[in-house]
């Protein structure tokens, strides 16, 4: 069983609020986060893949083919663009960063299976100091 | 002559516009990064100062002051905030890096002044691959 | 289940040495690590909790609370100190990192359950080539 | 149960091919990475071994020894070399991460089992975007 | 007067060595960078470039004009490639990241110009420890 | 005119503090940097030096010569030892990073200039966010 990790970036706007909650109780549960201007990051995304080795060619999966999967369903989606407002896979999700993990696996998933390799890990690098995985 | 650079971070919305412009005029100037629903980035902030060391301490001024200025003046003004909709000294301006950089020395100039040495160089990084140097 | 990676950094002195070995003997052991008259580092220390999501809130634990705990239980304690002679966890211990590594742990574990996550990973890097992982 | 970490760096050549396919086949597969007069990399090779924490000295192995056999087994043979053709454990393979991971697994075992630890993982970053692992 | 660098990246083959001297004589002067099967590098391209800011659009140059002129006529002959036997401005000279410098800023800044900007710097980072920089 | 970088890194303890001072007065100045016992850091040491390139073998200084210096002047006496304590060069000096760059400067110059290049800067980095350059 081999692991291959592809990191691709973006850079986008969100911020961590309930529509349910008033201003204040946002604010108390989720700080500056909540600010409702927006803030934003430059998010990293680090895929990782799994499965076995191919005598055919050295690899599990064509890191080409990973990586266009990730530009075309996650990084075309989400770069340069309001995660709250604009992202089809996260309406009506709280803007979190580990909301954020999950539903990039889901969108995932079914992708990278289809090319005969297994997901393995989605993780999402918000700043240098913090930092979310998910493993299905 | 010694030079002394203190980096911060501050974690903030943008977009890149001019009123004046059609969107399809800020489109084509400013691309994606003129997207009406904002993004935002990860900012890096290197300042650096210069002067004559001081026998008394060995230093020119002391980074806990140099740090509390930025954090005062700088930081607190742009960590989890709009550029465009509510940082004072970015009033009218359009948000680029660039004059980001400038405004950010107008600022810190006379505060550091004060402090007996000299502002010698703002330098802002705006993703890995993107930065602006400015040295009045 | 959602892992949260948490990132602090602390400067310290230290030295690897056994009290009843002599110079020579822990010389030969720990080589220069062992100066009598200490060295230092920049550790960074990555905190790994785990947990199920709140659909509340959306995340498993604040990040604002776990960056709390790790300041005033790690950082506040090891920051700009001697590992070998101030911080009361490390007492009568070798200060190698994995000692440290698991030192931070008992300490973080039940302040981390009290919040109601799981504590999964203790690392410390101590230089950019040698980390330590501990998994309790 | 204490994971130890160590990073050491090569810079190498190499091209990805078989030798019993066309130079169409080898493009149409492996893509610039097969180009016939090779490119090169500087690989970041991660060694992580595990094992029980000795009173005697704090840890599982000597850093300075699973340093060594790093240098010994592996740096020493691919550091300013060709892959393809320069390395005697990679003879006969493509010259894929991938396969590299687990030839540099497989002459590291023997070796760090005679130092009474366990080999726990090797991981391999080929450019800040791609990286491998391999648990055996 | 603005500075803006972009970060553009390559991976390639190279060797150092004069066709004028014994293999001797090279591994004399160029150790192991000499090696006559290659070896290679991932280096780091950082391009400078100065002028005034615009009123108009706020930048000096529009990043994404700079960054095609990188791709254009510096990364699309650099990456994947050979250094000594595929670059067309890097032949007749010995493969050193000095005359890669020179030569990259030789390329870009006719380029530069006629966007309107000036050329400032060329700096190549070939390892961690190792860079260069050329002002023209 | 090219400017070579050469990176070199070295983890040493020490304190900033003044013998004629009181514990107070020291502390009033230098804050938790003046720690009787202590602390330590993983400094960065960057030196840039200049010339003309030679056609002969296309740089100014052979980088192996440079490592060579920067190891026996500097790195020799200051890797895991006090610099208080332990460094010729900076005996009766404050130990500030300031001071440390002017000292590792005196030390250079007349090494590098014997090697027919020159030196431009001596840059120390104390920790992610502090930095020092002197240029003579």
């Amino acid at each position: 069983m081999i692991y291959l990790t592809r990191r691709e970036r973006f850079s986008a706007a969100h911020r961590m609020f309930r529509h349910d909650w008033t201003d204040e109780k946002n604010m108390e549960v989720f700080g500056k986060c909540s600010n409702p201007k927006w803030h934003g990051h430059n998010y990293e995304l680090f895929v990782t893949i799994k499965g076995e080795l191919s005598d055919n060619h050295g690899f599990v999966i064509n890191i080409s083919t990973l990586k266009q999967i990730i530009l075309d369903r996650i990084i075309q989606k989400l770069d340069h663009k309001n995660i709250n407002l604009e992202v089809d896979f996260m309406a009506g999700k709280i803007a979190t960063t580990e909301n954020l993990a999950i539903a990039i696996w889901e969108e995932l998933k079914p992708n990278i299976e289809r090319e005969g390799a297994t997901l393995h890990c989605v993780r999402i690098s918000e700043t240098e100091n913090n930092s979310i995985e998910y493993y299905g």
